[in-house]
């Protein structure tokens, strides 16, 4: 049973292998009326685009989207909003001789032991491509949030490698030196703020706000870590430094619980943090395994990322959009 | 839109509120021919119990399972299999004075912001007492797995506040100690493992096996922190320190990924970590809100757990075995 | 992957085989706050019950209904409403012979070749018993239905047999007479009105108002066809006969569609009928066949309804309910 | 809450309205390795369009399918498979002055009210072109059905008006020469047959495959009425009259139930029936009202179907291959 869809009420359907003809979605739910502000959403996907040559892909990218349906006069019909990007600038040829090869730490041979066969590119969905369709969505699900409660979404690297963004950047700079020389890639954290948000979102028991958002964030390709609020570090403390006490407009003075307590938000920030792992694509000599079993040293030419951090902002905000636009839509259904 | 139910093909929904007259659930997909071991179950339900008296609740809970349908001659039928635990051990007046406040870092203030009511003991459906469900369908879950594949779930206390579990006895003593004399309470990390997985489970893009974990962990009562493999931790290294070079069986030298390639499972173990925060009611003065915004110090003298992580270690378990269950009934329809 | 779940925000769950020791369900997505009158669904549980001697069962029936939580003062708290009957009356041993032989035009052999196992009753789930259960949730979904839009469902016995239910007592007397004296039974067609809907109730392409209604009357047992408006009737019509003109307050004058246009409604009466078959239980010899393939005549002394209109009304009622209180509540979400 | 999925594990996803730039869809659940025969996929498109001059429509398509993602090579990769069709020829002024009105019978009034907006074709997604999507994932579902089980399914036309499509050939000719003077138009019936059906396909309680059946039917535009078996036909009949005697090889002597016992497949030719009424869109001068309630003659010049019939019958064998490929994928969950 197939899982590429996420949301119940704002629904998010992706499509589209790394090297498909297309790669695309389809919003089922989006409500009817909400202005869709293309050049916003163009905006968001060139977010997504690699700018910083260093830290980036160089494979370079032509992301003209085309929306099929469900918007007429830059208006939301309420139908399914369709949309697509052609491929264009690929070579399926250039996959060949590895499509009978298995690289380390990737998903060509989960993949292959799912499915029984393999696309051309190995991975299949497993592609950094195909959170370009999650940008989308997340940019009409930001638009939805934006005009209906004025909820606004930001996301920003706190670390690559070990090293803080903001203070460290000398240490950075020197470690994307070693490994542009080395063919080597860096990991990192990315924070996420979201703010205005109402009181009440988020089911009780599976369908928290927190498990919905762990689930969204470890969704996207290389999260491998997730926690809200004071997360990993809060757990340390005693109840009592933990203790989020009460303003008399129920606001509270602290926010360790980082705005969402028994699964639903409680009208402060939410606040959540993101593990990426240093992608496992190395400009070196990299041992693959044949479908035989046969362990071979191969150079790795492939165009890629050294680090996705920059990217991945955009991509952190959108899944988060995509949650929040979601339980907005279920809270309308609480009560009487 | 409520939120009482987890998976997709195996099903669990669970009901009853901390002080309703009955907790229980329905599991709507186990497979038929299922032999239900009605000990095994049981002695699930034991380890979720308090036995440690320093670090777990002082409230004693009469758990006599009655099953209600889906099961005859202790195999399973195929059909909804629902179960129930009469709530028999509590005073809906204990709870009478508290009704009109909202405790701190509590779940009263967002049910009642979200339902417009709040139920007599104030959280409705943020208990302990939920957890119950859980492990009654998680422990049918592990059930099936073992059956099926001889897939099976180890978890483990990891740290108690922020001392190993392992090594660190005396500190933690000490630091239960301080607890029960000064009204505060303890969180910590629990470990999970899950052995002998086949390889292919999960769904790419957004219902990955790591992604559904997550989601799983994250919406266990008190959770507030998520990773699997080697974590946020591993996020600070280079790729090169990351690799899971093969073997030649398709196995891997390491595994840092923690058993999940592309959200799929490779079949290497499983492994992850779970942050649980330490509870918010303490046996001390506390300040609540009233309803019409007024703070008052109220002492707290209610019955609670201390340190919930010795009883979250089969709930950790059974969410997997849920998760698991669901996923390996998910990849019987992955190829013709 | 089971389906024992109606609905997608209002959503009823039910449990329980023909013999298990109870029947019962859980109502996810009932909003918080609406008052739950217990003399109404107790009345309505009466509706279901054989009360014509003649017509319908003659087993004895004790449905002392528990509500099991998700209702504090008769009010929903808007957590899931788990509630139960016991399955007193009756004897597994009753059944014993019966269980390695599969009766005809039952579903005793489906449900073997489905589940590799029968429950000691034979249909299992496939019971009239279960309808209870759907009498619960209906009866809630009314009480929504009332509450919120003063929407009414009435349904009443078109046709017993051949037979116009209201013009032709006397021609249906004597089919009684002769049902009973040779062991034979009755189906018939029971009509539905639903009055006050809001216009907009209804989801275009799969999920028309139409589709769900047919999906949600066809699962009740024995329920043989569907048809809405003009149904199989308006088909051989020309398009000039079928047109509804409009008046000037958007009605109509005439309603051959049914209330329901493009798969949503309209404003107008909803109106549909449903067809059930007699049923196959017969008093007098009837072949079976063993689980070897050996046919055998056996007496039939099972105790049965010989006709299950009269207490089908109220199922049909409790199925509308349940759908058009599921597509109120989805329509919150449809425009900015 | 939108509705534009049908299928629980091969699920079809429908976009586009009447009038947007593209219609087109995505399957998610196709398994990995089935060959995807395209001259097939064409010639069931084919059979879509209208090719009987005078009993459907007038208007010229052009119907060149575009597949997206989820195929390599003719074999399905496990992924989604999105597909689209270009809407090349119409003119959006063609509707302008339309927009403001209301066609009678139409869905342009519900739309409306639902979604407080309207496409400018006025219906939106109730369009005769969205069921291109039905058939291209009807096709793909039958290619799965005859790989995995030679499973077939043929629908005919029974009806045209009241007259029977095989013997009264000379009636409905004249009838069609009627409707195009009178510019009036006819529905009829269609009935269909599943042939080499496995036994056990379909759940209990309200997942039955008859009640799917039903839903799928009637989700289709114009669609009123359905049943199976003997349908409303034999709910006029005796039990003994309806009963379906056991061969020794478990098949029945006769075949009343039409296939499927308490909502599971037993293995008998499935069979059922489906009402078309007469479209409302009529050659002639016909009452719209505006959206200030002002009733209005206009004459209709637009270019239409007569009768839906012919082109029908692909799309109700298309529902129902989604039906029981979605149901084959689900059973194999069914037991241990």
């Amino acid at each position: 049973m197939a899982g590429n869809t996420i949301g119940k009420v704002f629904k998010l359907t992706t499509f589209g292998e790394s090297h498909s003809d297309f790669v695309g979605g389809v919003i089922d739910g989006c409500p009817a009326g909400l202005t869709i502000d293309l050049d916003f959403i163009n905006s968001e996907i060139q977010r997504r685009k690699p700018t910083q040559k260093d830290i980036s892909t160089s494979r370079s990218e032509e992301d003209k989207l085309i929306f099929a349906s469900g918007i007429e006069n830059n208006i939301s019909l309420g139908t399914p909003i369709a949309f697509f990007v052609k491929n264009e600038n690929y070579n399926k040829e250039d996959y060949k001789d590895l499509k009978e090869l298995f690289r380390p730490s990737h998903a060509d041979f989960t993949y292959n032991r799912k499915f029984g066969i393999n696309a051309s590119s190995g991975g299949g969905r497993a592609s950094a491509r195909e959170t370009l369709s999650r940008v989308v969505g997340g940019s009409i699900a930001k638009l939805f949030l934006k005009h209906k409660a004025n909820i606004s979404i930001n996301a920003q690297i706190e670390k690559i490698g070990k090293w803080d963004y903001l203070t460290q950047k000398e240490e950075i700079e020197k470690a994307f030196e070693k490994i542009n020389r080395e063919g080597d890639s860096l990991g990192g954290t990315i924070t996420c703020e979201i703010n205005n948000m109402p009181v009440g979102l988020g089911e009780p028991v599976f369908d928290k706000l927190s498990a919905d958002l762990a689930k969204a964030m470890i969704s996207i390709p290389s999260v491998k870590a997730f926690e809200f609020g004071d997360g990993f570090k809060g757990c340390m403390e005693y109840g009592s430094e933990q203790l989020d006490n009460w303003n008399e407009d129920f606001s509270t003075k602290t926010n360790h619980s980082g705005g969402i307590q028994g699964g639903i938000s409680n009208g402060m920030i939410i606040f959540f943090r993101v593990g990426f792992k240093p992608i496992p694509t190395l400009n070196r000599d990299v041992s693959y395994i044949s479908k035989d079993g046969v362990i071979q040293e191969i150079e790795n030419k492939g165009r890629y990322d050294k680090c996705v951090l920059p990217r991945s902002i955009v991509i952190v905000e959108s899944m988060a959009a995509l949650t929040i636009a979601d339980h907005l839509l279920r809270s309308y259904t609480n009560k009487i």
